[in-house]
């Protein structure tokens, strides 16, 4: 690390917080049609732009391309027209939303007369680290203007032209609504120290949402001294309970795991309960097989189809994220909870079951943000669950778990209303 | 450091961590009255135990008069009947609390027919860590208990033998409910390096809350890889604007400050808007001083009493906990809304008025837990608030703002219920 240049990248960031904390004290007190305009505008200044975001973007994949980066990674940094024209109907979607900032989420009053309410505002800044897809920058950027935060963006090396691109349409629309700049600011800089110098930001930034693989999300838990939005793997089980319906559970695993294989909430594992083996488990997996999907199982589920792989230890560990799946028999419930308990990842699990007890101790067991019975694990999306667009889905139990949407992306104040009330 | 003794308290910890899991697991899954039966029980503990855990409190309090520590720290560790008394009334508070765990925090359909449950659940192994209270064992056992989470306590040195034999009746009336004794532990160590170990043990213990000085939370916040619930200081302002009468002034301020010096919700600075110190100086900084509060003022408070000390600027950011205030002119609700986002902690502040404008604009421009018109800042307290015992109030943006109860030591999962729905 070069070591002249440190000093400078803390100079940087720290202008950059004192700016963000200022546009988050007037985002604060922003009244909607505003915030609203500004997202309008910046989805219209897209449009417009779109022929320079595609310019910057493919200086990224050539970048990209000669560093030899894979096919996946990829598919995830290129843009194209179709692309750009989601970013601006995705930042016009979240203007459509309520505004969560300033409804009161209680309100109670006391014997001695105090009238006491809790009332959503803003978190302040939030930070925003992520890898190479760079539609995240306008949809970051978009929620957290909705829910009336300063962000600071920090995107990955590879899409830092696109990035940079889009963030400047973000700001355009900010300008036209008369909204600072600053409201959503991005790290000027690939070098990785910044990274280093935002997670130890605490009293600037609020919330740090780290949005990436496995080896980023540790990086930023050893490191960070800013609360966490973590949004770790998401190894998500589909269990086929002794109780199921064949038909149901057959499209509801294909469903789960092949209908986007990507997402996070894509089932990786299917478990099978042992007394039901011999009539589910062959059509299961052949539906699998059939859809192109790699099977790796059990001595039980080999035995089904000589297409099906052997699966290794670590495989009950492992999140594709592609047309792979691990399948397993367990016995029973009990046996589909304990492997969830040992390997899953708290994100989203599903149950297929016609037996109302066999559900009921799966949704008190399974220790995950979301559980579901007789549906997809994919429907694990905010959008999905009526929330609107999300930043992700948290999988720590704190603040907020499952979808992060604007109304998670907000904290609260107590305001008490008094006539002259002292405490005896 | 003795390097020999490190690694044996990760063996402890860890075997502490491993027990408290399995705990946490059972506890999430266990009837209210079970719970309940274990705080009663615990009570009846104490009561028969009383004897015992003040001859141990007697043996701390020795060590640490030997030690020399100070008057204010000996009141902090010292037990007496009435105390111990206390702590088993406050256990069977908590007992007669409602349990927050399972209820329905909302639930709504979808058009595809999922029907979607927010479902309060516990957070899961709870680290407290705190200073010479020995109370604070009895109260955060007893409040995580009843959330249904685990507790790994780890106290003070000075509380060494108090806060173990508190523990032994907390575990008592675990057994007797027949619920895991490892529900409520105790790090059994005095060594400090036990600390640092716990503060690593991410993957086990979901939250700490740390409660304490300023050098403890700073040691929590560098070291820490686990999210916290903060407790930072109560610096509270109360502020006397121009619209205020001069009657409920006096009364409130004087209560503010002069009721308990030492809770976190006393206010530490009186703000007087310039327009009414002719007539409104005098006579608040007069109660203050007749009722024996040494007042540390900016010149023109200095001016009404010659017993008025002059502020330094460092008093304007002390949190004295005693009696003593620091006080100063500001020009009117923006002057004040200015002085407190400079000096101010988040905690609690309050304006006193007749002008509702100016109430809304302090309520919207303070960015503190809580916020108060026309009332004493004492009023910072979970009980006021209506929610029972709190294990402190939190002056964090995430998660639990302001008094952290049994409802805020909870999380939630979604559940989804479905009929074999899979997405497009």
């Amino acid at each position: 690390m070069n070591k002249t240049v440190v000093p400078a990248i803390e100079t940087v960031m720290a202008d950059i917080g004192r700016a963000a904390c200022q546009a988050a004290h007037r985002l604060a007190l922003v009244e909607t049609s505003r915030k609203n305009a500004a997202l309008v505008g910046a989805a219209a200044a897209l449009r417009r732009s779109s022929a320079a975001v595609l310019a910057a973007n493919a200086r990224d994949v050539a970048a990209a391309t000669a560093k030899g980066l894979s096919g996946a990674l990829l598919d995830r940094l290129a843009l194209d027209g179709k692309r750009v024209e989601a970013m601006a109907k995705g930042l016009e979607d979240i203007a459509a939303l309520p505004d969560p900032i300033g409804t009161e989420i209680a309100r109670w009053q006391r014997p001695n007369g105090l009238d006491i309410a809790r009332v959503r505002v803003p978190i302040g800044v939030i930070g925003i680290i992520y890898e190479s897809r760079p539609n995240v920058t306008a949809d970051a950027g978009g929620l957290c203007l909705k829910s009336g935060n300063a962000a600071i963006l920090r995107g990955g090396s590879e899409s830092f032209q696109s990035s940079s691109a889009i963030l400047a349409c973000l700001q355009e629309g900010l300008s036209s609504a008369g909204l600072p700049p600053a409201s959503i600011q991005m790290v000027p800089t690939t070098d990785r120290a910044a990274v280093g110098v935002m997670l130890r930001m605490n009293g600037v930034i609020d919330v740090i949402v780290p949005r990436g693989g496995r080896s980023l999300i540790e990086r930023v838990i050893e490191e960070s001294r800013i609360p966490l939005f973590q949004h770790l793997e998401g190894l998500c089980h589909t269990y086929v309970d002794g109780a199921a319906d064949l038909t149901m559970a057959r499209q509801v695993v294909l469903n789960a795991k092949m209908r986007r294989t990507g997402v996070c909430g894509a089932t990786e594992t299917l478990l099978v309960d042992r007394k039901v083996a011999a009539s589910h488990l062959a059509p299961l997996v052949g539906d699998l097989l059939n859809a192109g999907c790699e099977v790796r199982g059990d001595v039980a589920a080999q035995a089904v189809d000589p297409r099906v792989k052997p699966a290794a230890d670590e495989d009950w560990a492992t999140e594709y994220l592609d047309a792979v799946i691990s399948v397993k028999l367990v016995d029973g419930v009990d046996g589909a909870i304990a492997h969830i308990g040992q390997y899953g990842s708290h994100h989203t699990d599903s149950i297929i079951t016609a037996d109302p007890d066999a559900a009921a101790r799966f949704f008190a067991e399974v220790d995950s943000a979301i559980v579901l019975h007789n549906a997809s694990t994919q429907f694990a999306d905010g959008g999905e669950f009526g929330m609107g667009a999300e930043i992700g889905i948290s999988t720590g139990k704190l603040h907020a778990r499952g979808p992060v949407g604007v109304e998670q992306l907000t904290s609260f104040k107590y305001v008490v209303r008094g006539s002259g009330q002292v405490r005896p």
